[in-house]
């Protein structure tokens, strides 16, 4: 096996050779994506003291889309933007989380999901491996109204974990109010109203000493 | 405060007054919702060596219905499916977990499950709870197609985790596998192709002696 090709979970117990091959590659899709249970993220949960890992993640985001989505600036198909935030870090089973606040993991970020999405999407039937691929890339590019009302929900829900937090990941070290202001601003690309809620939970927070004062730091 | 009452997460730490109401009642509700990644699941996973929670399993569901959807028997709209799973479980943040191979403790499950609705789904604006609630009782009801098949993935999901783990809750003391059976025939509702895969690992498992073979034993 190539080294790069990772060795699946179904691998390690294979499914009944009775059931169709193609329900038996949905199949193997599901079991492995079991693996987004175990990438954790920065973010601390507020009702237990332990990091969220990726699948909570994506489904507290599923809800989050179910109920703002009247504060989209754009109309939003909501079962659409659903479907982009459930799926949005897949990638991180294969790529792993990066830090929002960690400039120079970024860098090969991009080459690493890419390459994460083929070996992932790829174990789907061929129609739905470029369906579900079309979808990644679809949340990547921002280019779309749904896409972008999906990514100012994936920033807004860290802002309240971090809030419960009293801080977070905000408290990250050399890391400003001003650099959340960055990493957030993509918020109002998508809803003014979600924005300005995360400005005052931004600026509050900064008045009660959770983040450091003082321009950006991070480029 | 009334002691059946919870304490709100978010009365730990409210959030800035600045916000508008109707927002604030919504954000006050999606963090409480937080709870759902703290209530433990008897299934294991299949990527780590823990317990499921509610977040992470509502999740997997929500996946599962956008691959798996071509095999309900029944036309039905992913995106409203989609939505019927992502909330199927909320009301376990107050009425808790109840075991599928537990039979006393189901006795008074839906008294408590439909006391957690009334509190939950109450903190939202009341269009919204109304919505809310409507969702859940459609899922409960199983009368429309999206409901039927929305239960039908709920109940193939630990299927697959029980056949990861060889065994996992089917090993629960006095379950046999016509006990499983029992249990899970509702996919057959759904849909006869999920129903027969089902079926197939059932079966093997029985045959691998992962569950106890035998007649229903759990009435």
């Amino acid at each position: 096996m190539d080294e790069d090709t990772p060795r699946l979970l179904a691998d390690t117990n294979p499914l009944p050779e009775t059931i169709d091959a193609r329900l038996a590659q949905q199949l193997t899709f599901l079991i492995e994506i079991d693996r987004l249970k175990t990438v954790l993220r920065q973010s601390p949960l507020a009702a237990a003291d332990r990091r969220e890992n990726d699948a909570e993640h994506s489904w507290h985001l599923g809800l989050m889309v179910a109920i703002l989505a009247e504060y989209a600036d754009e109309n939003v198909d909501i079962g659409h933007t659903i479907e982009l935030v459930l799926i949005h870090d897949l990638v991180e089973i294969y790529a792993g989380d990066t830090p929002l606040y960690d400039a120079g993991k970024g860098l090969d970020q991009r080459e690493r999901e890419a390459a994460a999405a083929g070996t992932l999407f790829g174990l789907l039937p061929a129609d739905q491996a470029a369906r579900f691929r079309a979808l990644w890339d679809e949340f990547e590019a921002r280019q779309t109204p749904e896409a972008r009302f999906a990514k100012a929900v994936d920033r807004l829900q860290p802002l309240l974990l971090n809030w419960m937090a009293r801080g977070g990941t905000w408290r990250t070290p050399g890391v400003t109010a001003d650099d959340i202001r960055a990493r957030k601003a993509v918020i109002g690309d998508a809803s003014a109203a979600l924005w300005a809620a995360g400005q005052e939970l931004i600026d509050e927070g900064e008045r009660r000493g959770w983040s450091r004062p003082g321009s950006a730091s991070i480029t």
